[in-house]
């Protein structure tokens, strides 16, 4: 990758899971040179104090479900903005490689002969459940983890892949047909599983169960998006590490 | 998690892929303020530079077949460094909950009653293979990821799911085998992958092949650990997006 900042050039930055401590160093780097950055409700809103008091700032949205611009205006955005010789800063929640449509942003500047430069960021498909001790994998144990959308768009079923652990990225909405998916596949109904809503942040909060019951518990509990869902043996090692903060399930 | 810096306290913390400016900026921050700081190879020395001077600074091995220390002399290390009220940071390659051990640490912290906290990192799964333009997954088309090991310690088979994007770390060695599996699990000759070695780094590398040719590859090419190994259509962007960082194939 290109190293340097210019003029004129694209850095598609992941926030990270949300903590803004936990953005890499040299995304906050970008954010401090920027003259304009474009982020979503993903990216924690904290790290525009970090940029020059002259940047701009534009939101275009992708909370759950609420996008303020369509993906084709903000990759026009993009350009425009790299065309008048700005540092654009494109700030995404997680990372611009895992379900963050950092790609298409990619191909589009590709297209359009801006430079860019992609700056990755930790998923919090990963963060998340750390965040409460519950690690991907364990030695000897549990030798894989998907990371998977919970809301295709191509209408195909939601995948149930035999791994170790399975953590969905948008399943507040369709749980139900992800629990079921993932039954039909073999798994057990009292196989642990868990909503991890705004992992790394202060308010975070897990709401534990297992396959059984975890559908009337994420209703019951009023789980939000934007939240992971976790699934896998690898949840019994969060009540092991941080027992204090697991309160429920 | 907690907040702030305490001593006899050990942060486990992931020092991301290669590149020193992935890591977070919580886990330099720890590393800037530490007593202590153990490492291993996969995490860049560089990072020790911003370590104060008068830090202690112990390697541990872990490279790729070689251990300078076993795991229950590394526990026992953080043990004995945190009791004498050091500011112990236990810096780990990737991600610390990502086949990376760090569930044993904080488990062994745990029973000691040894304040610990931990910061996730940058794995390398995933950011080595964005470092050549190949995201883990794209919108309608590539909709699940997974990162697996390519050397079970259990003496079972290795994993093949049905995910669109399979990425294996510590797949060198074991790579007939790791092929033969994918093509047993369905998977025809012509599918796409690659070894990535030290992603992100300045001498990082991409050998591009098929399912039918990349065993034959990497020894061609005399890929090393650490490398990533990479499955899936997935591969088919890195071209589009830095076509000029990508040679063979």
């Amino acid at each position: 990758m290109s190293e340097g900042y210019m003029r004129g050039k694209v850095y598609l930055v992941g926030a990270g899971p949300g903590d803004p401590g936990l953005i890499s160093v040299k995304g906050l780097k970008a954010i401090k040179i920027a003259d304009c950055i474009i982020y979503d409700f993903l990216a924690n809103a904290g790290l525009l104090h970090s940029a020059k008091k002259s940047a701009e700032k534009i939101c275009v949205g992708k909370n759950d479900g609420l996008h303020l611009l369509e993906q084709k205006s903000i990759n026009r955005l993009l350009y425009e903005k790299a065309k008048r010789e700005k540092i654009v800063v494109r700030l995404k929640g997680g990372d611009p490689f895992v379900f963050s449509r950092g790609i298409e942003e990619a191909l589009y500047l590709k297209k359009q002969k801006v430079p860019f430069e992609v700056i990755p960021g930790i998923t919090s498909a990963l963060a998340a459940p750390g965040s409460f001790g519950i690690p991907a994998t364990k030695k000897g144990e549990i030798s894989s983890v998907a990371i998977l959308t919970g809301r295709r768009s191509d209408g195909k079923e939601i995948d149930a892949p035999a791994c170790d652990t399975l953590v969905y990225l948008m399943g507040v909405v369709n749980i139900e047909n992800i629990v079921s998916r993932i039954l039909q596949s073999g798994r057990k109904k009292d196989t642990p599983c868990a909503f991890i809503e705004k992992g790394t942040l202060p308010q975070e909060r897990i709401i534990k169960g297992n396959l059984g019951d975890i559908a009337w518990k994420a209703r019951r509990y009023h789980v939000r998006p934007p939240a992971v869902f976790i699934v896998g043996e690898a949840l019994k090692y969060g009540k092991r590490v941080y027992g204090h903060k697991i309160k429920n399930g």
